[in-house]
């Protein structure tokens, strides 16, 4: 079975985009992976593509297609959608079409357009990621379903908001150099306890903003990119992927994440690793407290021990396990299709040694991404690993 | 590598059953696909699921890890949305995954509920797997593109409304046995001449219905099939993928299909069979003209040769070459994202003889079966083979 590099990454800025189409930022996003990768776009054999509600923010279904159109390929290309973790499923197919070697390239992301929707537009549309029956129907939103798990952790494991806004403290403070970032701005403990109250116990400061934005890899089979002599010393050795209930109702507990739990334990036997050789990690930390769940899932922490982790200064950029440098969907900002693609691309970075926050992880050589659909019914977890 | 066999298919009633919700109609499919297939759900290690306008039907995204509720599998579960090709490309990385090793048994199907929506909402949803700014803006739906292409293949090729209606009434007769059809009515091609024109040259019997509906497939490893002792004589032993320009207007010409030709090339190859070795077929015929456009993008015929083989016979139920043994979209019935798998599952009855038209094809041992998204901008083929 080959080994699965990353040839090269891209991105479009994060942010609010409302003039640019889907199709016009995956495409900025792709052809940089291309050119970064230096793989001639004739060498492309599949695209897979994360996208989650283009059908609602553009009435754009069928967007693999015309995402291979404006890449100017002919090859199949196939639309992944799994809520949050679209792009985190397009990625993990094309790492396995990659080890079965039935394609030698692949490129694989995502897209979300978002802002060119009302708030309450987007607010429901994110929605669709719940149940619809028993959940949407009873007026449950997303900051909702969150502050519900927040709740339940808080009252089995303890912790509390300020645990939390450390969290949110630490993710706006590693967007700080990084260009791609929504935001570039610096918060304090007490702006985030002091936030308007979105669902309590979610502040405003406690959750992601709504982001327009893409991004691309470019995976190739170790036998390609030595022929082709790429400069690719980032591999993807792992990857999992787990489910669970859709709706929170149907769950044993509130305050855990099997869906991750089960994708975690996958994507570590798969690499041939325990989360003691992680060295660095990228979290779906869509709300604060996701952040600390996706922690203890990933059994960096224990339970109940995941929530203090940014307070101790464990999981900031200066601790020993820096979680969310690129900022996080917190404060780099949560293109709902893009976002598993985009964490690939900045553990990329980070591994490689050019990403801003690099300096941080200079001797690092096992990093872990994370990404979650819905209230954590989905869950894809990659591990990747740098050869110096 | 291991074989790939279809231990079980289930399907729902095709039809008007908009009281049913699309969770209800595919644990339909998917159970009866589990029962005949003796395969415990248990063993299930992955599911695949088709759908493609669920967020606007019953603003329900994130539908895979619903489905796996519904199956009552806690297994990773991912939703592929390729257009009408939804459930095809649900198949077919069902195939490569347990080609490849990664799962021996793989659970795949789609499900679409649309007559819930008003004829104006539904015909604007299935509209949004066409180019949203250059052909939706514009005025086009599905019907207006194929009528465009069927004029392009008349000035191109020959043909007429005629040879067209001897499609559909084909069609209609094959479906009359099949008790999951839509439609248990014999038409006449004086009929469909005489049929409302929905838009010139198509006509209303020229077009499939609007439909609910589910399909599902078990498919398992030759060694998980003797292992288990499984009755399943049919083995997918081919796939193939193709794509092409999403707008019409990008592409060299409208009375061809090159995606349909990619995606055919590849799965003969895969198979190591050429067109002649094919007994019976299904091809998607969502207007009659796409029927001829398939055969000769699956090289059954030369082109401008296909639109004549149903009115010369040689499609029909008794002819060389039966087309559309279930019915075909025309008459069973077009639910999206499951017509994919509902052709696996009409394919494997056709093939293992329990299919009320295997009557048919006795000696047939080689069927292949073709999905396209939207205007062919997508097309996936399977070979599947018995061993009687």
């Amino acid at each position: 079975m080959t080994g699965v590099r990353v040839a090269g990454v891209g991105l479009t800025q994060f942010g609010r985009q409302p003039e640019r189409t889907g199709r016009d930022l995956f495409a900025e996003a792709a052809l940089a992976a291309r050119d970064e990768s230096g793989v001639p776009s004739d060498d492309f054999e599949e695209i897979n593509y994360g996208n989650f509600m283009g059908s609602l923010a553009e009435r754009q279904g069928h967007q693999a297609p015309l995402m291979a159109d404006m890449v100017g390929v002919d090859c199949p290309a196939t639309r992944y959608e799994e809520a949050c973790a679209s792009a985190g499923v397009a990625v993990r197919e094309a790492v396995r079409t990659v080890r079965s070697g039935e394609s030698d390239v692949v490129l694989a992301g995502g897209c979300e357009r978002m802002t060119n929707l009302s708030t309450a537009d987007v607010t429901e549309g994110l929605a669709t990621a719940a149940d619809e029956l028993y959940e949407i129907r009873a007026g449950i939103t997303f900051p909702g379903a969150y502050a519900l798990m927040e709740r339940a952790y808080f009252e089995r494991f303890g912790g509390d908001r300020e645990d939390l806004a450390h969290i949110a403290v630490k993710n706006h403070d590693n967007a700080l150099p990084n260009e791609y970032a929504q935001f570039h701005r610096a918060i304090t403990v007490e702006e985030v306890l002091d936030a308007p109250m979105v669902s309590d116990p979610i502040g405003l400061l406690d959750a992601c903003p709504v982001t327009d934005g893409a991004s691309a890899v470019v995976l190739v089979s170790d036998e390609y990119a030595e022929e082709h002599d790429l400069d690719a010393p980032v591999s993807i050795t792992g990857s999992g992927q787990g489910g669970d209930n859709l709706a929170l109702q149907d769950r044993e507990g509130l305050a855990t994440t099997p869906a991750t739990e089960r994708a975690a334990a996958e994507a570590y036997a798969d690499a041939g690793r325990e989360p003691a050789d992680v060295d660095v990690v990228e979290v779906h930390d869509c709300f604060t407290i996701a952040e600390a769940l996706a922690l203890e899932g990933l059994d960096f922490y224990d339970a109940g021990e995941g929530i203090g982790a940014a307070r101790r200064g464990e999981t900031t950029a200066t601790g020993e396990l820096p979680v969310n440098l690129s900022g996080g969907l917190k404060a780099k900002g949560h293109p709902v299709g893009a976002t598993g693609g985009s964490q690939i691309a900045e553990m990329t970075r980070l591994l490689r040694g050019d990403h801003p926050n690099s300096e941080h992880v200079e001797d690092a050589t096992v990093g872990l991404t994370h990404n979650a659909g819905g209230t954590v019914a989905s869950a894809v977890v990659h591990v990747l690993e740098v050869d110096r």
